[in-house]
Formats: C-alpha cells, sequence, structure tokens
C-alpha cells in the first residue's frame, strides 16, 4: 500500500517579497517523513483570497492532507479563516470553544480579549480546534486541510497536536552517500544501478565545494537490509571512503 | 501601470523530504525586488514529469515570467529539460551551440565530455541559452519560462544572466517598524491607517522574541516620501522608540 499523501500551502507575502525566509517548510517536510506521509507539493501564494482558495480547492483534492501556515492572526491582512470557509463554502463566525479557549487564555495573561483578538476566534463552520499553548489562538481542521499559525514555534506546536491524530505510513528510509566526483562521471553507472532496483529511488544531488563539483547520492526505500546493502554497492562502485556526509 | 508578476518552480524531491533547504526561492525573492517585479507564487514539485508539466502549464499563463530551478544536470533523476519540452509542445535534442558550450568549457577544465554529460545540451526546440559560467551546461529560456539549475551559486549566476534581459517595473520600496507589542494590541489602529491610505500595502508579521509576542509592521509603495510620512506616523502612533530593526 502507498504511504498517504500531503501538501502543504505557506501563505505570506513576506515570503515572496523576500523579507522573510520561510522555515515551517523544511520543519512540515521533517516531521512528515518521520510518519511515513510523502509531502508532494509545496505552494507559497499571497495574502489574496482568490490565490489561497484557488490553492486549496487545488490541492485538497489532489493530496490526503493541506497543511496551511500564516494568515490567521488578528490583523487587516489575516485572510486565511475566512479564504478557507469560502473554498469549502461553510459560514465562519466566532465560535464559542474558540471563544472560551482565548478567554481562557488572555485571563492567565492578564490580557484584554479586545475586538481584534476575538477575530481569531472566528472558525468555519464544522472545523475542529488545533491548540496553541504558545500563544491561545487556535487553529483548526476542516475535512483534509489543516490551518495553523505562520510564527515558527507556533507552527511547530500546532504541527505536533495535529499529526498525533494523524493515520502514517511506513518511515521511509534513506541512506545519503557524499561522492568527490562531479555528477557527469558517475551519472552512467548510476543510472545502471538505478534500473536494476526500480523499486527503490536513487537520487543525485549535486554541490558545490570549494570551487569542486560533488555528488550526493541519496538512496531511499522502506527496507533497512536492501539500503545496507545498495549503500555498499555505490560506496564501492564510486570508491567512496570517506565516512563522513557533506554538509 | 502595475508592475510585470513572476512565479517560481523549484523542481526537487531533495526539498519536499526536508534533506536541504531551498535557498534559491529567498534569493531570487530578493533580486527581482530590487528591479520591480512581484513574485507572486512558488510552487515546489516532485521529480515526476506530469507534475513539472502541471505547474509549468498553469503558471505560464498566469504569471509575466516563470523561474524555474533543478533537474537540468546528467543524471538519470534529472527531467527537466524533457518535461519543459513537453509542456511546450517541441521537440527536444542535442543542440549544437550548446554543445559547442560544454566542449569548450570541458577542454579548459581537462574533463571528458561523455555521454552522460552530453545530456545537458538537449534543449527544447526555440530556447534560448543562460550562460553558466560556474560549471559549463547552460540554462534555457523558452517564452516566458526561464530554466535554471538547482546548485545555489549555480543559480545564482543563471539568474543575474537572465534579469539583465527582463524589463522590470518601478522598485517597490519598504519600511519596516519593529513594535515590541502583540498584533492584538496594534490590530485596530492598524486597520484604520491601512484604510485611509488604500493605495498603500500594510503587512504585520508577528514574532516571538525571548517568550514574547512582536510586530513588525511592513509599509510598501513606491512613493519615498509617503513612506517617510508614514513611518513617523506609525512611530508615533505606537509609541516605538526603538530604531533598531527586529532580527
Amino acid at each position: 500500500m502507498n504511504n498517504p499523501t500531503a501538501a502543504m500551502i505557506v501563505i505570506g507575502d513576506e515570503i515572496l517579497s523576500g523579507r522573510t525566509r520561510d522555515s515551517n517548510m523544511h520543519y512540515l517536510a521533517k516531521e512528515l517523513v518521520k510518519i511515513g506521509i510523502g509531502l508532494q507539493e509545496v505552494r507559497i501564494v499571497s495574502d489574496v483570497e482568490n490565490e489561497i482558495i484557488f490553492a486549496v480547492n487545488e490541492l485538497k483534492k489532489k493530496f490526503n492532507y493541506v497543511f496551511t501556515s500564516g494568515g490567521i492572526g488578528p490583523t487587516h491582512d489575516d485572510i486565511t479563516a475566512d479564504s478557507i470557509a469560502k473554498a469549502f463554502n461553510v459560514k465562519i463566525g466566532v465560535r464559542s470553544d474558540a471563544k472560551q479557549l482565548l478567554t481562557e487564555y488572555y485571563k492567565k495573561s492578564k490580557v484584554t480579549l479586545n475586538e481584534s483578538r476575538l477575530r481569531m476566534a472566528r472558525i468555519p463552520e464544522g472545523a475542529h480546534l488545533i491548540e496553541n499553548p504558545i500563544s491561545g489562538a487556535p487553529g483548526f481542521q476542516i475535512e483534509n486541510v489543516y490551518v495553523m499559525a505562520g510564527v515558527p514555534s507556533i507552527f511547530q506546536s500546532m504541527v505536533s497536536f495535529s499529526l498525533k491524530n494523524i493515520i502514517g505510513g511506513s518511515p521511509v528510509i534513506s541512506q545519503s552517500i557524499t561522492i568527490n566526483l562531479p555528477e557527469g562521471e558517475i551519472a552512467k553507472a548510476l543510472k545502471k544501478l538505478a534500473s536494476e532496483n526500480p523499486e527503490v529511488s536513487f537520487g543525485s544531488y549535486p554541490f558545490l565545494k570549494d570551487g569542486n563539483l560533488g555528488t550526493d547520492i541519496v538512496i531511499r526505500i522502506n527496507d533497512e537490509e536492501k539500503i545496507i546493502k545498495l549503500t555498499k554497492e555505490v560506496k564501492s562502485l564510486f570508491k567512496v571512503t570517506l565516512g563522513a556526509e557533506h554538509e
């Protein structure tokens, strides 16, 4: 059986303008690998309602799970919750369970639950809340779409909460082998090895270090014995004596 | 007149699996801002022909320019050039001008132009070459799509080459103001300011530092005087005395 698949939508002009370098995607990718879910596509879209709706509608049909980050705060440019409600064609409004979470959190931190903050209790109909132990305001899950905050530490805590309730697949094992030869020198032998082992994924990733081209070969398959065998084969094929990995 | 728009397609399983953290997107975003081109969407797709074709076809219609990174090397998993040819429904084969570039480059570096390396001279019909001073093998431009390497230093040199021949727009000026208050405290006043200045983009980006929530407000418009005026207004509105920016 194939592993479940996922996509991510990063919502944020600040990433597209180069102001901020996104880190949530890299974090999510690593967490999904651990539980055997294959992240197949990521889209970074701007804070524009139609763009968010379009991406959500395309990806929720195509993949088992969709994770979003960003745009669920209290300011005028936070439009994710409303866009998701439109994508699912459901109503959105302040929900009592979300308001209760905010009330409790702000009471503890002695902060006023003002009109702007109350916006963060607006949840699309039929969604389940995703807890936020860091700053109170929840994310939410509607069908196969998980809507989470953009601030990295909050995103990360929402990912842990969400993944607890998701059924993954068989964790894929991978082994990276660094070869101090350019791809052009090893391509033919590697192609032969890949065609002899069609059930295994052989990735070839060039790098440039001190002006020299080298290659990281990454072997991926859910079979530890096979990984060990193929790693030996690759190492002997390209006379790798290094133990350490590149980077 | 509106500034030209762009999208980027990052082609690479190694990004989606979390093995590598992409840096090309952040680099391109900053270069495009400088010449007044708005990066509106980024997609990270896997090394699968249909996925690349689908993304190229959707984005080349929607935006003025599309930039891709990755998958143009000599190994079996480098399928970008063929996928682009299919997306444009044109033939692909070894082209003499590209072969000439490789021959010259490898002669200088005393490297054999073997069969695998010759794959890198396969260029879709009608494309223009993008020079690669670092490792010889060219990228290419076909209509509004610029196909470039994934290795960051090579990607960067191909971006410089490509952007020289692209007509940009008016560079957008932006000013970031760090406020040591959570978004919930400033949202109402910021919304008022944004609605009073509809021609200006006001972004509000929360951050968490030492356990406290703060906000970066980013003002964007192509009008230096207005930026200065609004920066003063924001600072006085939220009693900002700090000179330094967050991060």
